[in-house]
């Protein structure tokens, strides 16, 4: 070495982008999500941000957590730290069981995989079964991530109705139906049973079997993604759909809201034969999920009141939903509705005709306030006249400040609206 | 709740996979790895495994590093366990410059991208640029996993001779020539330059900039992988094919080897308009590489000498290079040759004709020592008479006895071929 020492390469005439052509078609679609365009936003102190999906994890035991970090690596760090298999730990696996447990789940360790995040095992199921131009049903409105990842794999998603006790059956029955009417392939269908990301809204148990009878007559597959299922505020968990049913179903689970969301550890619970599939793609794409966490969820699990823990967050939790109806309450102007969620983080606002939630964002952020448009929660265009809202992250006192600017602008981007006509505001950012 | 109580769905007749014409195209061809059927063989304790390509990361600061996590926890827990950005973390981006700079890389924090290991950003890359049928160049033989991405997105690989001063521009160069007279797209060329896994090889600095010439005279995109760079164990690193050109390279880096790996952080540094579809994919895929790993790696780098670690890592595996090579100087018959690799993990090892590494495996699990056979590192069925050899994690005696049973194992087999006939072992497992 040393007698051809590096150099810059020649300047080259510059280009936007010289690999613009070799990208793949999948890459077309993929944009900036409206989330992440606004976490710059968010972050300022002075903003009330109503539009994070982050989990408030304050009221987790960190010294417990230290302690317990630190005696996995001095004690058992060259395994903790060391790869292992794609499925991931063992003894983790067994603890997810009984984790799902409380949603009346009866599951094999050996039937589920773990991941970097629910969100990567939804990636996984989706390189799994999606073919360009496949077709995923998926309720209205959707998590604007899965959305994200099935348009990734070039997925059609094709929407179903759903009303206030969650997915439509018999609309999911005719949607199947129509679908292949057109030759088009139905993949599965993705639904949040439990107060579903962006809407709030929690299916009843009578829909959850109804739409596994629809499941079964149709021969569909239901990817039942259930991250806040154990953040119920009014009552205990609910079955899950996998309660009911092992072959048709892929339940998706994660330790993001429960614990934390930094370790990122997921699971899919599979029937065999996709967990297989699942296994393979895992390998692909990580070799494994991160080790580490896996050890210390595990020594969490094993060692910590997590069940108490969970009723502790639910208590905080519950506070800052009681903050933000109360705020939307007493600050929103009539001619709004939104949801009345029983948990998770969420609250789905409709304004009335002739507002654009993303034409008032900017509006909205000058007023310091934030959320997220509705639109980024459909794949179709819907939803310019919906705000997700979320109770998740600031305190009472900030959420209910937030509704109060929130309602001002309502209230201003109404005056507008009224003057210039009610069909469509006359200015505002197209971003 | 309640009225309803979860029942096992009723019995219906069984396939062996329901789902089977439910999944995508791009799932037939991935299989367990042999790497991944061999780790329940390798891990029993009477077996020396030359196998596997885990560090030996025991000689790890394990207090220093318990410490530091329980400080993070206790300190900056709810930021260190919270999500954060799918590029991941702006000081850690920064470190990785300082790391990169060791092999001469002059790069802007922000054109790097962490992922879940390198692993992954492999597969982020490989997802942005590969149709189905798209060509990949790779040297030959080319890591396992990188093969098994690749097909994971169904690219079609070419690979490209390499002699012992490693990838040949030459060939390069006609490979591009010769995919594109046939109408096909290479996408990109995928290298290890330093300490290739699984030949062992290094290109030398003059061979780099021959490739870099043939990338820039035939515009061809090199993926350069390097996770063993700064595990050189005859003279300092070697600069970085990236150190020579900004546009042309992906480079790919990995804390697996010089940290740990069960923190699951690797990266990639790219243009900076293939940085932005990266960035995209990787929030599709994770919303955001494990947080807690990389607040950890962060202060690791900041706190801990670093480059004084990975010369502790050299000398250990210097002593495990030697036991290796001493050990088949002394132990394998004639007839057969082998790389001296300058650093990383692995030897490459051809058997003479009439051997077959693979059928020749079981006879040597039941001689109580493993390896990889040679066809994992090839998609066209080549590398039947060789084995790769790991010296990077059992003891310096271990591994000289492992030679001792391989050098019995060959010797065996190489009896049989003699009596039955050069061409082909009479028997053995068709695994």
């Amino acid at each position: 070495m040393g007698q051809l020492d590096p150099q810059p390469a020649p300047r080259r005439q510059t280009r936007l982008d010289r690999y613009h052509d070799l990208y793949a078609e999948r890459t077309k679609g993929l944009k900036a999500s409206a989330v992440r365009s606004l976490f710059a936003v968010a972050n300022r102190p002075e903003v009330v941000s109503l539009a994070g999906g982050m989990p408030n994890i304050a009221d987790l035991p960190l010294d417990f957590v230290a302690d317990t970090a630190a005696k996995l690596i001095r004690e058992r760090g060259p395994q903790a730290m060391q790869y292992n298999g794609a499925q991931g730990e063992d003894r983790l696996r067994e603890q997810i069981c009984e984790v799902m447990a409380v949603e009346q789940i009866q599951a094999n360790p050996d039937d589920v995989i773990l991941s970097c995040g629910s969100q990567q095992a939804l990636d996984l199921i989706t390189r799994t079964f999606i073919e360009p131009g496949d077709v995923i049903l998926a309720e209205a409105p959707s998590y604007v991530g899965a959305l994200n990842t099935f348009q990734a794999y070039q997925a059609h998603v094709v929407h179903v109705p759903t009303d206030d006790d969650g997915l439509i059956p018999e609309a999911v029955r005719q949607a199947v139906v129509a679908v292949r009417a057109t030759g088009r392939r139905v993949k599965f269908c993705y639904t949040i049973p439990n107060f579903c990301n962006p809407s709030g809204v929690t299916q009843t148990v009578a829909r959850r079997r109804e739409l596994l009878e629809v499941a079964d007559q149709t021969d569909l597959l239901l990817i039942e993604d259930n991250p806040y299922g154990l953040l119920c505020l009014d009552h205990g968990p609910l079955p899950a759909l996998r309660a009911f049913d092992h072959e048709r179903v892929i339940y998706l689970g994660s330790f993001s809201k429960t614990f934390a969301p930094g370790f990122r550890i997921g699971w899919a619970l599979a029937p065999h034969a996709v967990k297989e599939k699942l296994i393979l793609a895992q390998e692909a794409a990580t070799l494994c999920p991160p080790v580490f966490s896996q050890f210390l969820i595990s020594e969490y699990l094993a060692n910590w009141d997590w069940l108490g823990q969970i009723e502790t967050f639910r208590t905080m939790y519950r506070a800052r939903r009681q903050a933000l109806l109360d705020g939307l309450d007493e600050h929103m102007p009539g001619g709004l509705t939104w949801t009345r969620p029983g948990g998770g983080f969420f609250v789905w606002v409709t304004l009335p005709e002739g507002l654009d939630s993303q034409a008032m964002l900017a509006q909205a952020v000058t007023h310091r306030v934030a959320y997220v448009p509705g639109t980024g929660f459909y794949a179709d265009g819907l939803g310019t006249r919906n705000m997700r809202l979320s109770f998740c992250f600031p305190t009472p006192e900030d959420i209910f400040e937030g509704t109060r600017r929130l309602g001002d602008v309502v209230v201003d981007a109404l005056t507008v609206a009224r003057t210039f006509g009610l069909t469509a505001p006359t200015e505002g950012p197209d971003s």
